[in-house]
């Protein structure tokens, strides 16, 4: 279920983005339409939701049900603050918690629901898969700038035609020179893909990759923590190194 | 919730069509652009979600997660039938039933679920909830040809200019001469929008739309026979009421 509600808001996500390119292939916008996209998204949340209430759970139910809801929050969040270059780190932090974590952390969660845990066990595999979805979220970001587009699959720098204030160009606007950071707010504000070149270079030389990989690590080993009471078996093994190859990918 | 879902299912139908007035007003697309109608018809539907999964009822959950998967097929057949036009009258039925009228059986099945009623009046009030669902929206293609654009709230001819294959159409396909059939066939295939002075001529001349009218009105009987046994009440007053609104409606 989680996968279909992902695979839903992905053909939503590249209408919305205009996006062409995904996991290295045409996105379904670009082979089938616009129209094709959102009405099999509603289709494929309409039918996760038709196998939700089959399977009766009422606790996974709720974990889905406010897990749907915060993503779909995320998203309109997003996108009001498109061409906004006045978005800081904490803004930037609640959109990607809701629009990506909370669909990680409802799948760690459930399985603590599903396999019968306590309450601090489903809290802590909770906690865990918010900081990992967060972590995942800023190295997506990153890879818009830093990522080979062959390897990542998504053609880069679509996030700044779109206007999306990520976490490497806040850390320019706050850290870099001052004619650096001009060319980022007018890039966000309106000229993300004439300018993508230029910002490129003022991401890549004001360390703000550095910066955000730092934050991105610091999400990992708060995700770390949040299992480490678990017993030590190869579950848990997995699960941290989930969290290791979030900040470590490349794609 | 069902006005949630609707709400939600009409803006996604906006997008999807390019439609640019609804009830006499711009379309939200129009207004604030199709990413925003996309993620808040989204946000809509996770709310609804999440709404049932607090009233927690699985019966009205099931009967609602029913509805809002075959709503979602019934678009996406729709999708498929556009410039078609070989559908005939069965498979316009088919697309109507899952579109519209799986909502309004929903709707009518919900009141006797949530009161409390038995096996049979659920599935009475079922049936007369997707026959007036067939006539609604037998009448409301019917009104894209034989309405008053002010009065309809919607622009005449948008079906036509989508490829839709309403019934009025497959009515001339079927028992107008071979010339009104050709412009139909035409309209249908490619140049909807272009076409539709010639084609609401055929519409009108052939008897399409009395066809269609007999067609809603069958409907509408079968509505108020699949509730004639209940026990007359101002509340089975006011169901036929709605049924006869919905063949006398011009808006």
């Amino acid at each position: 279920m989680v996968e279909i509600i992902h695979t839903a808001t992905l053909l939503h996500d590249d209408v919305v983005d205009e996006s062409e390119l995904r996991r290295g292939r045409q996105t379904a916008n670009v082979a089938f339409g616009n129209a094709a996209s959102v009405l099999v998204g509603d289709f494929l949340h309409s039918r996760a939701f038709q196998m939700m209430v089959a399977a009766g759970n009422p606790a996974a139910m709720r974990v889905l049900a406010e897990a749907t809801s915060l993503i779909a929050e995320g998203e309109v969040l997003q996108l009001a603050h498109c061409h906004d270059s006045n978005v800081d780190e904490e803004r930037y932090l609640q959109v990607i918690r809701y629009k990506t974590a909370k669909l990680f952390e409802a799948a760690a969660r459930l399985g603590a629901v599903l396999g019968g845990g306590d309450d601090a066990l489903e809290s802590a595999l909770g906690t865990y898969g918010g900081y990992l979805g967060t972590a995942f979220q800023i190295v997506d970001d990153m890879l818009d700038f830093s990522g080979d587009e062959t390897e990542v699959g998504k053609r880069l720098g679509d996030d700044l035609a779109e206007g999306k204030p990520t976490l490497p160009l806040i850390y320019v606007l706050r850290h870099a020179t001052p004619e650096q950071a001009a060319v980022v707010r007018q890039a966000i504000e309106q000229d993300g893909r004439a300018l993508f070149p230029e910002v490129l270079a003022a991401v890549r030389a004001s360390g703000a990759l550095q910066r955000a990989q730092r934050l991105a690590e610091r999400q990992v080993e708060s995700a770390k923590e949040a299992i480490g009471a678990l017993p030590d078996t190869k579950y848990k093994e997995a699960l941290l190194e989930f969290a290791l190859f979030a900040v470590q990918r490349t794609y």
